[in-house]
């Protein structure tokens, strides 16, 4: 892996505060040496925890500069008792910055329903600001992790007349509903970004990312993006009106899908990334109803993990999403192996060749439903025995 | 097991045609000595099996005197081979017993997209005919068997002044989503019924047995409920004004509940049924939709599995199933035991309490909604390591 770039005006630092039972760094603090704009996208879950109400009412105003996170507890349903921890935990960093407490997000995640208590955070703070490195993002990354079996950091470094980097750091494991797991992402970057601007890249990329390895509406009950911009990059301020706006969008949807991938990947016991590609929707909507239906079928996950190429698991996962599709025009490949031709199987048809396919760890599934010009994506993992006895077990 | 009730006028018998390659019993025939009323409840997949076409058709006229079923191979997405192939053994069957072949009704499950050739229906039936027993129905279910550990019948005999016999034979195991692994149930009495009736009653039992294990609309290809009502057991008619009308569609509710139940019990690697009853919401379908969203969780299921009153995961499954519901109104009981008052946990609260509830092989997990008095319920299943052992192997 590349080295990871760096936005310029960021500093990181993470600490073990004794949240996490294992004794593993459980806190992690970014922050910007100056006030950055700030665009989020949060849960659509109704029951949401304290930490995303105090940061989506923070971020309102467009701006944010310190991003406390934790991980070992989701602070979620807890009542008046976390609405106040997160308030408090983050008024320690604002005190130890000499900042406005407005300034400061704050995000949790592990187990929902325990109280979490001021006391780590009280312990962990002052060293954390001490300690602050522009070096340390790696250690943020690992800080937020749960079951992820390895953190998550992407960047890219974008050049031109006014160079800027983007940076992400992000946490979850995929699966079956992937959003029911907690997804939380940070992106920093030191482009000079218009708020309004900032605030459409993050939920365009978002739509094309994270978004298209989960469940609309079925969020967890903490998941949280935050796009951090500072401009200490400098140069001028990219707005929706700028030559740099659609290669900004690029870049951070790209860094985004990166992030989004590994998520996939980390996919508790998974052992193989799918993309399944619906082409010829009659629109977008249809299009990614039908790809969610096949990323989320648990038939379809096992037999990718059983390496079978049992396309009919496929095609009834297509037929219980469509409304109006015609069964008779169902194409499905494998990669470059053709399978199913209008809804029923290619005579011949080589099992050895898809096999192949399915053999592979990254392999696509295409679906074509002769209908129109729209398509989508959903990435998916497959479904193996390290699911169960992660998730039958996990306490954190 | 209580010894198996049989209706009068009804002959059943199983083979090894061959289509299973294990070489067990996978081909079966119901039939009744004089044409019966009947009703069926099918598939909502888009993608339909031959088979289901074609009976769906027959029986529009209301009448059916046979069934024909065979597993090991769904017949579905095999087009107009699998069409002729359906029709073709439901002559063989007609010819056998000298009925119009619009009298016989035929079902498939198993793999989906192969092809089904006449030869071992050919091969059967005529010793299918011959060997006919009114005794021989666990045959006829141990016939339709897939993933199935266990064959699945329930009969009861109802008493009065015109007594009457009622027997169901299905096959099917529950899964995350049930309706996705083909169901199939014959459902077979003596009481005359008149059609209109037989229909509506049948309906009604669906809607709170077989369709509350299962997810509206995510049904597998093949999914078939047949009612056969052949009036042998003499007596008036039953209407919906007559006075045995309400004891029918109870006795018809409770048999279909008890079959249901037992593809939950036989859900693919399911230690535990788990009820998942959803109290206090504004009107049914909002509590079904809860019932559903928590019953379909595999976060929940996981976490059955491991014996974890994780009640988060539970809470999450309620949030993102929930237009209009209120977070902090939110009650979890398992069993008698409280857990979640107004969406936090009880204070204290005894997890070891919790934790005996789930001990049990089957416990109850009760959300209260606190927004009307609309109730609902889902049967549901735990996940453990034999799901994915079975599905990423399943080829039958």
């Amino acid at each position: 892996m590349s080295k990871l770039q760096i936005p310029a005006g960021y500093r990181f630092s993470a600490r073990a505060s004794g949240i996490k039972k294992s004794g593993k760094a459980d806190i992690g603090l970014i922050f910007s040496l100056q006030p950055a704009a700030c665009a989020g996208v949060f849960t659509c879950n109704k029951v949401v925890a304290a930490p995303v109400t105090l940061t989506r009412n923070r971020i309102a105003c467009g701006q944010c500069q310190a991003i406390l996170v934790n991980s070992g507890n989701a602070n979620a349903c807890t009542g008046q008792a976390g609405r106040d921890l997160a308030e408090q935990s983050s008024a320690l960093v604002a005190a130890e910055l000499n900042l406005s407490p407005n300034l400061v997000a704050v995000a949790s995640t592990g187990v929902i329903g325990e109280r979490l208590t001021l006391a780590p955070f009280a312990g962990a703070v002052p060293g954390l600001v001490e300690d602050s490195r522009p070096d340390s993002a790696l250690a943020v990354a690992e800080a937020m992790m749960t079951t992820d079996a390895f953190s998550k950091t992407a960047s890219v470094r974008v050049a031109g007349a006014s160079p800027y980097t983007i940076l992400g750091l992000a946490k979850g494991a995929g699966m079956i509903h992937p959003n029911m797991a907690t997804m939380l992402a940070f992106v920093l970057t030191d482009a000079p970004i218009e708020q309004e601007f900032l605030n459409q890249a993050l939920h365009r990329a978002v739509e094309n990312s994270f978004n298209a390895i989960s469940v609309d509406g079925d969020t967890s009950t903490n998941d949280t993006v935050l796009l951090l911009a500072n401009g200490a990059a400098q140069g001028p301020l990219i707005t929706s009106a700028s030559a740099a706006a659609e290669t900004f969008v690029r870049q951070l949807e790209q860094l985004l899908l990166k992030l989004a991938k590994m998520i996939v990947k980390d996919g508790e016991g998974a052992t193989k990334l799918v993309r399944i590609r619906v082409v010829g929707a009659a629109d977008e909507s249809a299009a990614r109803n039908v790809a969610r239906s096949v990323a989320t079928s648990l038939l379809a996950k096992t037999a990718f993990f059983g390496e079978d190429p049992n396309w009919g698991r496929i095609i009834a996962a297509v037929g219980y999403a469509g409304s109006g599709l015609d069964p008779e025009r169902i194409d499905i490949d494998f990669d470059r192996v053709a399978v199913v031709r209008n809804g029923v199987a290619i005579d011949p048809y080589c099992e050895e060749d898809a096999v192949a396919v399915l053999r592979q760890d990254e392999f696509e599934v295409r679906i074509g439903l002769q209908q129109g010009n729209a398509e989508a994506s959903y990435y998916t993992s497959d479904l193996g025995h390290e699911y169960i006895r992660i998730n039958a077990d996990y306490r954190s």
